[in-house]
């Protein structure tokens, strides 16, 4: 089997939440496997300059308008949640808490946290949102919170964005296929010619 | 016939470049006019903040990259130009010359002008280049030098900048229909769905 592709991604991203939806399923179709990797596209804005996109003037009031209508025209459910955006630190420790031990399930545990954020409006930069939907999903609540103030998780999430930001991710989605970048869901057209390909 | 689409576009974009080879074909298969509108993006990042793409840390490397496979994978021919970004008044005060008396023979000088560019590399920010692309469509390159120093002509692209972020154009391409804006080459697929269905 081909290496797995790298998806790098923001949990306050809602084009990183479209992708956690399609991802999976396109990789799939050519026998890919899909390695999940939250990060803080907070971290990254420092070196290029940027800034979350609703806060740019001019742009931000068309992404609100491009994100309500891309969602629909993938047919993905989506409703932009308040606040936005939020702190990704949370639900990114928690899911390389479930990483470390289980990757399927750490990948369960993203596609809830990212549905309870857009979809429901749940806001999951609090610990205390975190934890409640992981117990949803059958998780002890107080496993779960005792994790997310371990030291050794933190220091995991910090080397992650060190490591994502060294091969060059500074978007959401960002995704790297045998060493080819991809940004945007946008790009998922080309990401299918390039599995069924091998390139151009 | 329903109304134009507009089309908005630097003319040291590469995306915009792109996007001028596929959008009058792709209107036309839904009965649709474009009304081509160059302006300047240097004007529109003092408000957004932004920079030209291939200046940006990180970023730049990618969008090197994504430009010519993005080129390929549409198959428009592309030779990433040097220099580059370069200034795009000459050439939109040449096309906005020839749009006040002929807007069919406007795009012609556009298309030439972005592939003496895009292809040849040619610096078409230079009055004497943007004089030659000119006289190879068989104008008289006196009459069009005399024009790009015409303050009329000045006059009338300062105005179609201001429209043009007055609708909220902030990119290349920037692309807007029946009031619905869309930005990039990567929303041909979202614009055709559109096109097709009048919208979602």
């Amino acid at each position: 089997m081909a290496a797995p592709i790298d998806f790098y991604f923001d949990f306050s991203s809602p084009y990183g939440y479209f992708a956690s939806e399609k991802i999976d399923a396109l990789a799939a179709k050519y026998g890919r496997d899909v390695t999940w990797r939250p990060y803080l596209l907070g971290v990254v804005f420092k070196t290029t300059g940027s800034a979350p996109l609703t806060s740019i003037p001019i742009k931000g009031a068309y992404h609100l308008r491009d994100m309500v209508r891309t969602a629909k025209y993938l047919g993905v459910p989506y409703r932009h949640p308040s606040p936005f955006p939020i702190s990704p630190v949370t639900p990114s420790r928690a899911f390389y808490w479930m990483d470390a031990k289980d990757p399927r399930r750490a990948k369960e545990i993203a596609h809830a946290l990212y549905r309870a954020y857009f979809v429901e409006s749940l806001d999951i930069s609090s610990v205390d949102n975190t934890v409640v939907v992981c117990e949803k999903l059958g998780l002890k609540g107080e496993e779960v919170r005792a994790a997310l103030s371990d030291p050794a998780l933190k220091d995991r999430l910090r080397v992650e964005v060190e490591k994502a930001m060294a091969r060059g991710a500074f978007g959401s989605p960002y995704i790297i296929i045998d060493g080819e970048p991809f940004w945007g869901t946008d790009r998922f057209d080309q990401i299918e010619k390039w599995l069924a390909t091998g390139g151009w």
